[in-house]
């Protein structure tokens, strides 16, 4: 009798701990950014690991850097396993990638001998770049499911429809994607990552709409304004390249702090003021000598809505809860 | 007159010291390897900077990984200065690239932006995958001299012919190519630099004639076995990517240990058995869990001629005299 009193009460304790693990896997994000930089540095580049928090059930957004990342990140504490290789194959459910510039990919075509079959989500015209100009068998290997024979089909292109949400099988993430303008007409993506209610806004390589002639990011803020109202949208992760003493022609559809600051204000204005409820990541500085500390110190002059902004740190898991 | 005289002996011993170093020039090679690895690892990819001894005009063989690799070379203390972006500007006078795959150009296409106007030197089939894949304006942007519009014109395809020996402006150097076969119909190239009466031989990746069904291995040791015979070939890279283990079919256009010993079994007997005067490095071994103990235990195994064997080290740089 007392035995199985105490397996029933053994029983309960873990089934509240499964229901508090899932509770928690409910709300918010774990953040590992494997890149963080907009060039050069080739162990360095634009690729975030994103799950639902208490999970390690990530999809990557943009891929630059893989596998030197993950070194990072084992270095920094942020996974439990330190084999780069297996915390790839098991950790990483899905790629999103945002375009086809070689800074964001370069990490999962390298990678790809190495990997497990797994589904790629992108834009068509983003799929297009992949399968014409990577996934080929002059500039590397077919390791993907439709292109140049022989295929490999080891991943799977998954073609996106602008705003649209998707759920990422074998995780607790949705995803919804918006175009953006590159160096108008070329398309560049933002993610928006749904945890249950929580919500992510990742954006790759952007132009601001005046430089570029475009309404693209104007369409993304009017779309994601009301998650910022109901402060759902828990961050933004968005880029600046140069500083402002970068010229309009040589921008090459980036942004500087002057033109975030200008496109948040817009997002600001069509959330009422509240977008001081979501974090900003900036992402994608190119290197320079004096280049990050001349941005950060331009977005804080610029900053005049008191919002929360931050840098995140290649290795360094997020925690947003 | 005392005064006279003193100047006199300076500029004598100025001109004793700048013939010394003239001479030391003109006498082997300083190799950088800026990446050394085969694979995975975006920040450790077959790049070896090679110099005539005594001066920093460097070529870059391969260029696989570039910025993080010089960052690596810093700190071994490889380099004077201390910023990769200046040493990869003013050092690498023109790149070398053997082949179309990523994992040996992927640092030279990333690091465009902040370098500044070089030759690439290629065969024409390896010109093609740069033009049509990499330096196009959807995967990158075009910082070539010919392909896709708007042509940004830094870096100047120089086509290489086949066994022709060009002089390398700038440097010390004079270079002649060597196709290789690489998945068969694939081409891939091999590099023969002299430096004045010294010479090295770097191969990009290679399968074995046995393999490949070609017999173009056969002929690169018939163009270098004199060298060998008469000692002036000093260093010969060469890759191992794979254990003895691997099966033919999924070499891909690699070697294993076994074929590396058959190929350079070949060398030695057209040479006449000299082939211990040259050292051989082994390149571009794929990581995996004890891969490398693997294959450098297997080649040690192999090594019935009693070559010099040797494993270069990423950063560290090599004296050849």
């Amino acid at each position: 009798m007392i035995l199985k009193k105490y397996l029933t009460i053994l029983f309960c304790i873990s089934l509240m701990v499964s229901k508090a693990q899932t509770q928690n896997s409910k709300t918010g994000f774990t953040i590992v950014p494997l890149g963080v930089k907009g060039g050069l540095d080739e162990s360095n580049l634009s690729a975030y690991l994103v799950a639902a928090n208490g999970t390690t059930n990530y999809i990557s957004l943009d891929a630059g850097t893989i596998n030197a990342g993950i070194q990072k990140a084992i270095e920094k504490k942020s996974f439990n396993e330190n084999s780069p290789e297996e915390i790839q194959k098991k950790c990483i459910k899905a790629y999103f990638i945002s375009h086809g510039h070689l800074d964001h990919l370069a990490g999962l075509v390298l990678n790809a001998p190495n990997d497990i079959a797994k589904p790629i989500y992108a834009f068509p015209s983003v799929i297009d770049v992949l399968k014409n100009n990577y996934f080929t068998w002059k500039s590397w290997a077919n390791f993907a499911s439709e292109g140049e024979k022989p295929i490999l089909n080891k991943y799977t292109y998954k073609p996106l429809i602008a705003g649209k949400e998707i759920q990422i099988p074998n995780t607790e993430l949705s995803v919804s994607a918006y175009s953006l303008s590159h160096v108008n007409p070329y398309e560049s993506s933002a993610f928006l990552v749904r945890n249950a209610n929580d919500y992510l806004l990742y954006l790759g390589d952007t132009g601001a709409d005046t430089v570029e002639k475009s309404n693209k990011l104007t369409e993304l803020w009017t779309a994601v304004a009301p998650l910022v109202k109901a402060a759902k949208l828990k961050a933004i992760f968005m880029e600046v390249s140069f500083d402002n003493s970068m010229p309009d022609k040589a921008l090459f559809g980036h942004l500087t702090p002057k033109l975030l600051m200008q496109e948040l204000h817009k997002l600001n204005d069509l959330s009422e003021g509240k977008l001081k409820n979501t974090t900003i990541y900036i992402t994608h500085i190119k290197p320079c000598a004096n280049c990050e500390e001349t941005i950060k110190q331009q977005i804080k002059e610029g900053n005049q809505l008191g919002l929360q902004i931050t840098y995140p740190v290649q290795g360094k898991a997020i925690n947003i809860r």
